[in-house]
C-alpha cells in the first residue's frame, strides 16, 4: 500500500479500568489516540504505510506518545516537539443506560498552538498517495487551520487522493471562525466524504432527514456544491444502549447507493474510535478491494471489530476483518 | 433539599475484581457500603444534606471508612467511634446462571454491639425533615434495635418523615427476638413504605401473591394495620440471569396504583445495593418532584443506573436519572 | 467418590486482563490448565478423590504449578519432575465477533519430553476406579502416545472405568504417527465415548452431519468397531458470538437418546475448558446420579456454568450446579 | 485548633507505581496535591480545622479533586468551579543516582485562571485565625497574584497570622511581573518566614552563604527590611541520593538560634511535599507547643515521616509525629 | 523429617501494596497467616511433614484459607469448619521511622471460638513427633486454651517434643485468666524454650536485662522452674529503623551459651512473621543438624531471609538457607 | 551516531511485581529483553542508529516484541519470523541476601532454531558501522553460532568496528561445541573486547586473580593471542548484598590502564541487563567522546544508572549519564 499521511492532535486518555469512575479508584490506564491518528495506526495495523504529522510535547510525556505511535510502526519523523503540554482526556466508560463521560485538557495543547511554521510539508508529504484530514483539527485553533489547509493546498497540488470527516462538534468550535465557511473551504480540497447526514447538512445549511432516500439526494447535492468530491460514505449506527450497538454503512459513489446489512456487537467494550475505524477501513477498502461496495463491508466490519478493543485503536488486521466478511461472526477461536 | 438522616451499619465490602472468586486471586477492591448508608450517599450525590448515624472501630479501618463517607459530603459528626472493630462482608461477583456469594463477618462488629447510650439522638437529629430506617438494622442485636426505636421516638416527636424499608432477611435475626413483633413496633412510627409482597406478608402474616391486584389489597390492608403508614412503594426486578435484569416500580399512595415501564438493563456490572439506589431515589423524588408517579419513576431509574456501577453505592446524579427519564436509555455520549 | 486418575499435560496460561491484547499492556495473568488436568480439578471441586500424573520442570515454575494443583486438593505425589520447561500458553480473549488468539510455546515441554520410564504406572492407578484421557496426549509425541498405553494396559487389566475424550485437532499431530491410528488403538481400551460428530468420523472415516439421527447412527456405528465402548456423550454448541454462547448435552448409551435443553450463556466470561468441565461433570454424574440422562443434565449445567469462570478451571460445586438443575438459572443471590 | 486558611491551585499527580517511567506500562496512579492543599491536609490529619481556597474544573475531575479534599476532612465550601480544566503534573519517581521527572501542565488550569472576582474573600477568612501562602501562586499569572494579594490585605486587616513559604523557582515565573518586587509586595503582609538562604537571597538580592552564621545574619537583615516578619525557619536537606536524605531545621526567631538534629531517612518512598509537611508541621507547632525550638523539633520530624508517604500529602498524626520526638526512630511495630 | 504438628489461628492478612495506606488505595492484597502457621509452612518448605489444627469459617473465606494452606502441602485435613467468620488483621507497611499498623478482627473468629469438642486430638497428633505451640492462643480464649491444654496433654503421654513460643502481648489477654498462671501451667508440658528475656520474665516474675549474662541466669532459672524445659532459644533483633534491621540468635542448652554473628537486612521487605521463621529454622535445625548452634545459624538465617518475603509466611528452602549458612550473603544470580 | 548492528535472541521476560515469588501472586508483568537487544536499545535511547537482527515467532507475542523492540525507534526491518515460539524467562526479583531466581525456556525457541540461511547479512549490515555479539549467541546451537559467524566474516569484510562480550555461562553450552574454541574462533574477527578476567581466562585457559595488576597481564597476553583485539574493558561489581551494589570500571588499551571510581548503588531496583548498560555505554563512549578513560566512565555511570530501571533494558538518555559525570549522584529533581 502507498504512504498515506494523516496530521491531527495526539491526545492521551486517561480512564479507570472496567466501568469505575475517577472517584472510584486511583489506579487508571493510559492510552494515545486522536481522531486522525487513530486512522493511521488502523491503516498501518493493515499493513499499510503511514506517517502522522502532529506536534507533541518535548518532555517524557511527548516522548511516550511518540513511542506508542513508533510500536505501531507508524512514522512519526515529521512530528514536531513543542513547549506547550501535550493535550489530555479523561474517560469514564458507561454501560447500559449510563452514557460515559469526557473530560477535555486540549485548548493550549502541544497541537493546539500549532503554527504553519512547524510544519515541512514538503518532507511530510514525500511519497504521499493519501492524505486525510477530520472536521476536528480546523476547529482547535486559527493555527492548526492555517497549517491544515497549507498541507491541503499542498497535497492537491501533488495530486494524493484527499479523505475527509468533517465531523461536526458544535462544541469545539470556540475561537473566531464560521464552522460552516471553514468547512466549506477545505472541503473543496477533498474526494471522499466520510460523514453522514449531519455532516452534509452543517456544510449545505440543508435539513435532510436519516432515511436512505434523503442520503442520496443530500450526496448528489453535496457533490454539486463541491465537484472534487467523488463519493459519499456513511456509517449508521443503532444503539440498543451503551453496551449493545448495532452498525452498517451505505454509499452513494455518484453512480449507485449500496448499503450493507446490520453487525451486532451485543458486548460493546469500547465504542472510541470506532468512526476513526470505518475511516480507515475505508481507506484500504477503497484501495485495495475491486469496488466500493466491498470497501464499506470492509469498513464497517473493521468499525464493528474496534468496538472489541480497549483504547482508541483498532488493533484488527486485514485477516481478522476478511474473517467476518467470510461468514464467522461467531467469534470461534481457531487452534 | 433539607437534611435527611439515615441511620445504620457501615460494612467494608472486599471483593476480588470482575467475575474473579478469592481462590483465584489474592488482590481485591474494597469499597464501603450498609443499606441505609446507600440510601444516604445517594441522596447527597442528587445534592440533597445528609447526616449518617452510625459506630466504627476507633483505628485506620475506621478512619478510611469515615472518609470514604466524607468524600461523598454526607456528615459524619454524629458517628461514633468504637473500641469493636468494623463490620466486613467478602463478596465474588457472580455472572450468568452463577450466583453471586457473599460472607458476613459483622455480629460483634462496632455497630453491632451499639447501645442507646452511644448515640445523642438530639445532636443527631438536629434541623432534620426526614428519616430512614431498614429491616436491617432491627435485626442485629437488642442493643441496635434499642438505639433505633429511639431515634424513631425522637424523630416521630419531632415531626421528621420516617421511611422504612422493612427488608426481611430471615437469616439475619440471631438474637431473641420475634421480627414479625419487632418490625411492627417500629413500623408503627413510619410515614413511607418501601417494600414489596414479601415484606408485606411477612409483617402482617399473610400471604398475598405477586400479582398487581393482590399489591393493591395487601397496601390497603397494610394501610389499615399501620395508620400512620400513607403510601406504599415497591420496586419489581425480574431476571434473566446474573447478568441481565428488568426493573420496574408500582405504588399504592392511598388514593391510585401506578406502575411504570419496565427499565431494561441488559449488562448488570454489580447488583449489590440496586435497592438502596430505589429507596434514595425515592426519598428524593418524593420531595422534589411534583407527585408520586413521578417520584417512582425517578426512583426505578435511578435503581437501573445503579446496576452500572461497582461497589454499594449509586453515584448517578439528578441530571443522569433525568437524562434517562427524558427518553435518553441508549447511553450515547455527549461532548 | 472413589479415586479417578487424570493424566496430561499441566500448561501455564498467561492473559492479559479483560479483553486487552499483549500488545496493550505488560501486566498479565496466569492460571494452569490442560484439558486433563481441567477435567480432575473440577471433579476435585465436586468433591472427588482425584489423582493427576504429569511431568513438571524442575525449578520454581514447575514448583508453582505443583502449588496449584494442591491448593485443589489434587494428589500430585505422582508426577514427575523434568529438566525441560513447564509448557506455556499465550491467550488473548476476544468478544463478540472477534475471535480468542491462542499461541502454544508446548514442544519440548516436560510433559511431550514424557517417556514411559517417567511413570510409575502401578503407583499412579493405585485405588483408581476411573481413568480419563484425551486425544491431546498422543497427538503430542511418540513418548506421550507410549506413557499413555501403558496406563491405559494397566487401567484395563486393574479394571478401572476409561473414558476417552479423543478431542481432534489436527494441527497438533506433528511427530510420525497417523491420527486415526493412534485413536483408534487407544479407544480399544475405553468403556465411555465423550465427543461430536467430528471424533467419530475421524476415527470410523465416516462423514455423519450433526443430525440427531445421524448422531444415533454414528453411535451405533462406533460401537459395533469398538466394542469395548458403552455409551456415547456429545455437547453442542451454539454460538451466537464469541461473548454469546449456549450449550446443550445429547447421548446415545446403547439402549436410547436423549438430549437437554438449550441453557443460555449470553455474557462468557472465558471459554477455555468448557469442554473439560463437560467431561469432568459427566464422570461424576455417571457415578453419582440414577441415570445417564441427569448424568447429561448434570454435565451441560457444569458446562454452561464453567463459562462464568476465568481461568481453565471449573470452579463450581455440586450444589452449584445442582442450583440450576433445580431451576434457579437466574443467578439469584441467597444471603 | 482554630481555623486555618491555606490558597492555592489543586494539581492532580499522575505517576507510574513504583520507580517505573511512563514508557514502561500504561498503568499509573493519581492523587491531588498542589503545595498549599498539602499544608492544609496535613494539618488536618493533626487535627486542624482547615480551609482550602481554590479553583477547580466544574467536570467529573474536579468533582474527583474536591471529594479528595473532603476525605481528610478539609472545608472546600469556597473552592470555585471554573470552565477551565484542572490543573495536572505527570511524574516519574527516580531512585539511587536517578532523579525524579516532572511534566506540568498547568498554564491556562482553572487556577492559574483564577481572578480576583471568583473568590469571596469576606467569606473565605471567616473565623480565620492563620493564613498562608507560598511563593508558587503569586509566580503563576496576574490573575492569582492580584487574588492572593486581595486575600492577604483583608487576612492582615482581620489580624491573622500570616505565614509565607516563598518558595523560589524560577522557571515558574512566566508572566509579565518580576519575581522579587512581587515577592517583596506579598511578604509585607506576613509574619512567618518559611525558606532558606535561596529564598532570602531572592528577596534581598544578597549573596549569603548556606552556613548557620550566614543564615542568622541573613534572618536578620530580612526582618530588618521586612518588619513584619518575626520569625524566620529553615529545613536543611542532605541528599546521599534521591533514595536516602537527612534532614534537620534551624530557626532564628528574633531572639535565638536553634539547630535539630539529623533525622536519616535511608529508604525514601515518595520525596514530593515534604517541605509542605515541614510548614504544616510548623504551624500546628507554633500553636500548639510550648517554645519555637519544640516546633522546628515538630516540623522536622513531620517532614522526615512525610518521605514514608506516597502521594503529595503528609498523612502523618500528632500521635506518630511525638512518637519520633519521643524517640522512637526504630518504626517498631506496637500491637 | 517426621510429623510435625502445629495449632493455631488462621487469619487473612489484607494490607495495601507497598507502604500505602487503606485511606490512600482501595485495591489490596491478602495472605493468609497466623504464628503457628506460619511456623508450619515454613517447616513444609523445608521438605518436613506438617500438619495443621485450627478451626476455618465454613463459606468460601474459609476454602480460601484452607487452598492457600494446601498449596504448601501442609495437611489440613484435621481443621473443623465453624459457623464463625474467619480472623481478619488489616496490615499497613511501615517505613524508616514511621513503624506499621496492626487492626485485628479475631475475637469471635472461627478459631476464638474453638472447644475441645471440635479437635479430635487422637485423630491430630497421629505419627506426630513434634508439637509447636505459642503464648497467642491461650491469650484468646478459654477455649482455645483448654483445647490447647488436651492437646499439650496427649502430647506429652505420646513422647512428642513440645516446643513453646510464649510469646507475650498483654494486649490480647482479654479473658478471665492470669497470663502468667495460663503460660506456667502449659509450659510444665513443654521441653524446648523459644523466647526471650520479656518472656522468660513474665513468666518468672523477674526483672533479668538483656545481656548475655543475664540471659544464662535467666535461662538457668527457667530449667529449674520448669524441669521439662531442656534448652532455651532466643532471636535478638536491632532496628536502625522500620526498613533496615539485624538479627543473631543465641542459646543455652543447658550446657553451654552461644552466640551467633549479625546478619544485616538492609532493605526489609515485609516483618511480619520474621519470628515464626526463627522457630520454623530452629525445629528444622534441631532436628536434622548435628548440633545446637548449627541450628541457631540455620534458624537466624532463616529469620533474616524472611525479611525479604511479603506475607507471613518464610518461603525459603533449605537450599537457600544453607547459602547464607554457606557464605553467600551477597544476593548474587546463579544462572 | 552511524548504524550499530546487534544480533541476538529476544527474550520475554516475566517477573511478578517487587520482591513476589511466582507462588505468592498470578499477575505478573512482562517486558522484552535479551543481552544483544539491551545494548542495541540502550545505545538507541542515546539517540544512537540501531538495527537489531533476530527472529521471533511468526504470532501475536512475536508481534508484540517486534512493537516492543519498534517502541524505542530499533531497525526490526531484518527480524525473520520463525515458526518456533518466542523465547521465554521466568524471573523472581531477590532482596538482600536472597538471590533473584531464573528458570529459562528458550532452547528451541525461534532464535536458538535459527540459521544462516535465515539472515541476509548484507541487507542486515547495510550502511553498518558497528557490530555487536556476545558469548551468549554461539552458546545456544550450532545454527546460532554459524548464523553468527556469517555475520562476523561479512562485518569483518566491510570494515566494521566488532565488539565482543564473550560472557562466559558454562551452563549455557548444550550442544556439541567446546566453548573455548568456540569463542576463540569469533573473538578473532573482535576489535573491542567487554569482559573480566573470567572471560580472559576462559578462553585463555589461563588462571589470573582480579587485581589490577593481573587484568594488565591478561589483557596484554589476551592481545598477543588475538591481535585483531585492540583495547580491553572490564567492569567491577562489588555487591553488599542483592539490593546494594557498588560499580566501577578499568580498561587496558594498549597503552595505559585506567581504573574509575566507585560507585554507590544503595537501592538496586533492578540488575538485570546491567552489564549490557556498560557495554552500550562503552560503545557510545567509544564514538562520541574524546578518550578512553571518559568512555569507562560514561560506561560505569550508565552501568550505575541501569540498576534503577525495571526490567532488562537502560532507559537512560545522554544528558541523564552526563548528569552523573558532571558531580550529581544526589538524584536532586529539577523543576
Amino acid at each position: 500500500m502507498s504512504q498515506v499521511i494523516t496530521f491531527g492532535e495526539v491526545l492521551m486518555r486517561i480512564s479507570p479500568r472496567g466501568h469505575k469512575k475517577f472517584i472510584q479508584s486511583n489506579m487508571v490506564e493510559f492510552y494515545f489516540g486522536g481522531t486522525e491518528l487513530n486512522v493511521g495506526i488502523s491503516i498501518a495495523n493493515f499493513g499499510g504505510n503511514v506517517r502522522h504529522i502532529s506536534a507533541v510535547s518535548d518532555d517524557f510525556i511527548g516522548e511516550t506518545a511518540l513511542s506508542y505511535i513508533n510500536k505501531f510502526g507508524v512514522d512519526t519523523s515529521s512530528i514536531s516537539l513543542s513547549k506547550r503540554p501535550l493535550g489530555v482526556y479523561f474517560f469514564e466508560v458507561g454501560a447500559v443506560m449510563r452514557p460515559s463521560n469526557i473530560s477535555y485538557n486540549r485548548s493550549h495543547s502541544s497541537f493546539s498552538e500549532i503554527l504553519p511554521s512547524m510544519v515541512n510539508w514538503e518532507r511530510a508529504l514525500d511519497d504521499g498517495k493519501w492524505f486525510h484530514w477530520t472536521g476536528i483539527t480546523p476547529a482547535l485553533t486559527q493555527g492548526s487551520f492555517d497549517t491544515l489547509k497549507q498541507g491541503l493546498i499542498l497535497a492537491k497540488e501533488k495530486g494524493l487522493t484527499i479523505s475527509a470527516d468533517p465531523t461536526y462538534r458544535s462544541g469545539l468550535w470556540k475561537y473566531d471562525k464560521d464552522p460552516k465557511e471553514a468547512l466549506t473551504e477545505l472541503l473543496h480540497y477533498s474526494t471522499i466524504f466520510i460523514g453522514g447526514i449531519n455532516e452534509i447538512n452543517e456544510v449545505l445549511g440543508t435539513e435532510y432527514n436519516y432515511s436512505n432516500e434523503a442520503f442520496i439526494e443530500a450526496s448528489k447535492q453535496l457533490i454539486k456544491e463541491f465537484p472534487s468530491i467523488e463519493k459519499v460514505f456513511d456509517k449508521i449506527r443503532t444503539s440498543v444502549n451503551a453496551s449493545w450497538h448495532k452498525i452498517r454503512a451505505r454509499m452513494w459513489n455518484g453512480v449507485e447507493f449500496r448499503e450493507t446489512e446490520d453487525l451486532d456487537i451485543t458486548h460493546v467494550v469500547d465504542r472510541i474510535g470506532t468512526g476513526d475505524a470505518f475511516a480507515a477501513g475505508l481507506i484500504y477498502g477503497l484501495q485495495k478491494l475491486d469496488d466500493d461496495y466491498k470497501a464499506i463491508e470492509f469498513a464497517s466490519a473493521a468499525c464493528a471489530l474496534k468496538h472489541t478493543y480497549e483504547g482508541d485503536v483498532n488493533l484488527a488486521t486485514v485477516k481478522e476483518v476478511m474473517g467476518i466478511l467470510g461468514g464467522n461472526t461467531s467469534g470461534r477461536l481457531t487452534r
